[in-house]
């Protein structure tokens, strides 16, 4: 994989997160944030770090910001700051631009400025821990669409022992088991005679309702 | 699916996400938080809604949250309010008890007064957004194991009228194509003759290292 | 004239400036600040006065706001709550927003959004007061161009006396007096045997070199 | 021109624009403000910038303040300070002494000090502004008096094509067009058969009454 | 003695204490402080008392304070307040205008304005206090002129017993005893052969330099 | 005189005025406050001046304080402060122990904790100013008993020209004159045909109630 | 026992301690603190609270604090405060005042001020849970005197199975067991014959040495 | 006595009390506050002292923190610390960890997290002076078991000159006199004919009924 170079404004929690991970993946990250505590913490894990106000430009222009393949606006509670450091990031020519935002006035904001992505992390954590929540075996889910959905399941004890045969998910709720996570590993594309055991964890692809049919019916 | 009874203590951005999605969801949801405002603006959408001191057992007691089926902690940035919270939420008897973390810290004591889920969404969002900024195709993904990932990813221009006979990724990279998401349709358990085409979105399943040879390899 | 309807949004030193000037020129104001104090020393004053907070869609679109001829965003010092007002008020589908700028950056986000115009109080008014600070004889001027200026001059005793023959700017300058402001009265398009007097005011228009070259020469 | 000397107290948004604009004509500037930040932006521009309590009378004395030919004293919020500052320049000498009120009761006590001029530029500006909103062919104007105004106002599409002997403003108004600003270049004093087109710049004179009766009757 | 009307605007320990002291005189007092705390204090003792803010000329008016004698602005430690309440008073045209000053600066500014009497009541207080200290057997004592003071002076132990004719003041240092103040009363113009006693108290006229040197030479 | 060493303890406008005028008396002055600016304000004038905290006994033990003449504590307004000094002088053997009450209680603690002499300036003064308010006459007085007191009357018009004869004050009121302070100089213990001229000063001795008798009688 | 009547000022954790126990032991209780929330958490307990200024002398008088057996000061962090009201109470002629002090200097106010227990809670708590660190087997003690303790100490499992006999403790190191507190009972001046066993605990009295000496030497 | 190594988390009044005692029976003592003040204050006395945040686990590491026999975490105010350092201890291996809790929810979280000792300092000792008041002969007391105290009364002047024969405690109310500290000396286990003086000190031990009987009955 070829390395990027990504500059993050904002080290706080969501903006550490995804600097890490960043350095992790192998790509070079350059960390900004007005609060030297949190630059001095990042420091030792990140290619760079500054102290900077990313609201003036030359501080931007400066530290070359031009240059990086992908700015990050990850600035924790300031409105204000958020809407100019991304409009500066698109201004002084950053090909992509990533920011958070904090409502949904704020994004609108964003996205008028031209911000090529607008997140939302509490909002959708938030929404993905109450479908965990709300389904008690959903371990993680994709939504691939408005009506489909690929779903991550532990296999409750009231199907242990039960064939894909027997359960036959196509047939009765048009869903389909695409692999199972045993164990000792994973069946992909499994066939009729897998006999599924309790904590397996079965992949499950289908629309909305065809799951959640399943999971009503079967899974109790 | 059987509606159950949430309270949720604190209604930032993170809990007043968890809150709304449970709601549509079809559960009940008591939303608490000590600003009037944030209970105001949630209130038109919860089932019951109070400004109340959460770290106060009395109060706690007299909104009966001990019958509740779940509690969720997601006080915003006060990490005594939240352990004081979750401690009385366990000791009230609410069977299960989930608080966001703020720090790794704080996560430990939560862990260690018994809570029985412990989150950290901006942590987990920021993993999720870098992966998105370090593959380009990718649109999302569930780590199924520490080996093996699903991915959901767009098909590229270079992958354009390719059938999957030709691309063979279970033979080459080890990884199967699970499904292909045209406009058309979903395409269950692709057939070999099935050919992609430019924006049709690939479920790929495999362990990561043939996830990323495959992305590596083919998709440029 | 046909009385319009404004909305000013920002009762401060400006905005309250301009709510009390178009009420005296026959128009309807509908004032908006968050500050009580503010909009009560306002409200005998204008047609309505509302203390709200303007960055709340629900609100401004309670008010009526899209109804209303322009929007002024006047507010303070809070660029934020100028930013998320300034985008409130187009998406509203208010046919014109003016709003104040606190510095350039400020300003470029107001344009991005799509605000009609960008007014700098401050720093026009400074650059305006340089100019009468730089030349004492200086009462007033409109920029008309890059190139061209009409100023209006206080006549200097050393002009006492002389007519418009003598000091023959046009051939002189290649400027033109076009108007005398004598006590008497108004003398528009004065003739050559018309006589400068002490504190008489001259409307003169030319370039601005031409205007200097005129300072610097004959007043003296 | 002869360059003068100012001291500019106060470098906020108002004060530094005077001081920009005084540079720009070619004049010396001593720019003072309490605040670091202010000052350090201020100091490439200007010819000396000091960061200084401008309330005590022996630091004014060691600038030389004394020998300056005009004071500023933009001093942005503090009322107590723009006086004790405006009667240290007076009691020190200094020859002209400008001052920007923050409100009527201020403006009162500094003229009672013997500032030379009091400007009050938000609300000069407030009313300017206003002035443009009501009448939206007017791009700007200057009170020649209490009756008399000159005004630019752009020529409307209803007025293209039409030569100034049909339009004849004198005979039907009272008013006069003492120049035409068009594209390929200003008319002073332009003839009867000279023709107006869309977007044209009149200089118009006349009483207030007169522009408003022609501005209402001919601009639709 | 004709009751007066005064208006004490601020009542702090200065204030109150003058307050307290015009109506044990004798005269009526309205008393005016921004702090409800500080006019609940005063309220059951002066004429009338008021909560307003003293800066807001309206209000000045509507309390009908043009009408009284005399305006005492004791201001406590607000010296924007005090100046701009001090020339509400001037200008609304009460006949006599008192006020305390924080500092020589603002006292300037104060006598600018018209004060009519400008009073420094720590600064006072404190030159008492050390001419206290400084002569142990000093009570008190008014400076007549820049030469003449008359002083209370105790008779110390080293004095008693010996008569005026002995002690001689008028021949050894030029000062004269006016009074003498007995437990069994006040001798006035005494006599030659009056005696002193420990602890009587004299009243003594003189020039300072005839004083201090009766001090230092007679009193050890 | 012998000059003593004071040490003043709080360097506010009373400590400071208190500390200037025993300086001007000759004698030696250490200055203490927490405040640097206070310090660095006084520190040209005092004999030694130090920032530093007076509650810290022993800070106040390694600046020799025990040694000092007087200790005056000045303390502007921090009555905790105030009383922890005071505590500490009194314990480290300093012989005269003078200190400012905010308030009557404040005061009583002071002389509880054996405080020599407990001073309240405000309160003071404002009596003081009070009498000249009521007085227009009054230039200053002492109050030598409850009785008795020794007033500072300007002669007003309605005497001039009066002989003491004529006036005869000690018949007919009781009170003497025992002093009159004319431009020529002072006459002390004047004669009966020693004439009033308006604008000279009389030193006039008696009881409250003579005083006052004689003012409203023949000054009017 | 008599009830008596005890007022407690100041309502935090150690003056709502003692008055919850004064009232457990049966008597009356007047709780003061400024702080509404305290008063309201305490009032369901107290015979009477109130919400009041413990330094404003109108206050305590109408509450009838005269008439109690006991006032406690025990106000939390504001040594002011502390002092004011002591004197206060001492002034109002309670019996006895007990007073809570923050640190030594303010102790000694206490004590001048004629308080009649100054106590140290944290302090003393501090040293009695140092010699708990310090000796692990010891549970609590008295300090009877400077020399002589009583001390309560666990018997260790070196000790189980040995008689009063054999362990002798009068004649090896000079103190007494005068109590043996075993599961089934105390045991008052307990025989030569009686044995210890693990877990019992001993009530040991003798000068500090011999219980230090007895402590180091058997307990092991 | 074996020295053991103790480490103090917060150095305030409970905090720097444990240290000093500590030290003063012989053992090693490090000191950490996050206020530099306090540790200067602490650190002429203490083994060693630092200003650290101890909720930093590296710098907890740093210090060689696991190595000490004994944590105390003394933190004042602040509840989110006291619990995250109270965590680190327990992580870090600390072999016995004492906390002070500020509340009952607090203690209770420190239980649960494993804290060995939890301590009420300002609690106990209110309890213990609430015992004080209400029985005015008692002077100190350990409570031994729920049942069970052993109590150090003075000797009252009812009843001087009794012997133990003729009071006969054991008999008449079942508890036992075990000792009597006398000006001369200590008594351990006093005969019946040993004679009780006023001021003596009986040691007195029984149920808590039996005591209280007693003190009520005989002393009066």
């Amino acid at each position: 994989m070829k390395s990027s170079q990504f500059v993050i404004i904002g080290l706080g929690r969501f903006g550490s997160s995804i600097a890490k991970e960043l350095i992790a993946l192998g790509h070079e990250v350059l960390g900004i944030d007005s609060c030297e505590e949190r630059v001095d913490e990042m420091s030792p894990i990140l290619t760079h770090s500054v102290v900077a106000d990313s609201t003036d430009e030359e501080v931007l222009r400066s530290l070359g910001v031009r240059n990086f393949d992908c700015g990050v606006v990850s600035i924790g509670d300031d409105i204000q700051s958020s809407i100019l450091t991304a409009i500066l990031l698109k201004d002084l020519g950053v090909k992509q631009v990533v920011a958070k935002a904090m409502s949904d006035l704020h994004g609108r904001v964003l996205e008028k400025l031209g911000v090529d992505r607008v997140v939302y992390p509490e909002r959708d954590m938030g929404i993905r821990v109450a479908h965990q929540l709300a389904s008690p075996n959903l371990l993680d889910y994709i939504e691939l669409s408005k009506d489909y959905t690929i779903a991550e399941l532990v296999v409750p004890k009231c199907l242990a022992g039960i064939s894909l045969h027997k359960l036959n998910p196509r047939a009765r709720f048009g869903c389909s088991i695409v692999a199972i996570h045993k164990p000792q590993g994973m069946i992909i594309a499994p066939a009729a005679e897998d006999v599924l055991h309790e904590r397996d964890v079965m992949i499950i692809i289908g629309t909305n309702a065809q799951i959640e049919d399943f999971e009503q019916t079967v899974i109790k």
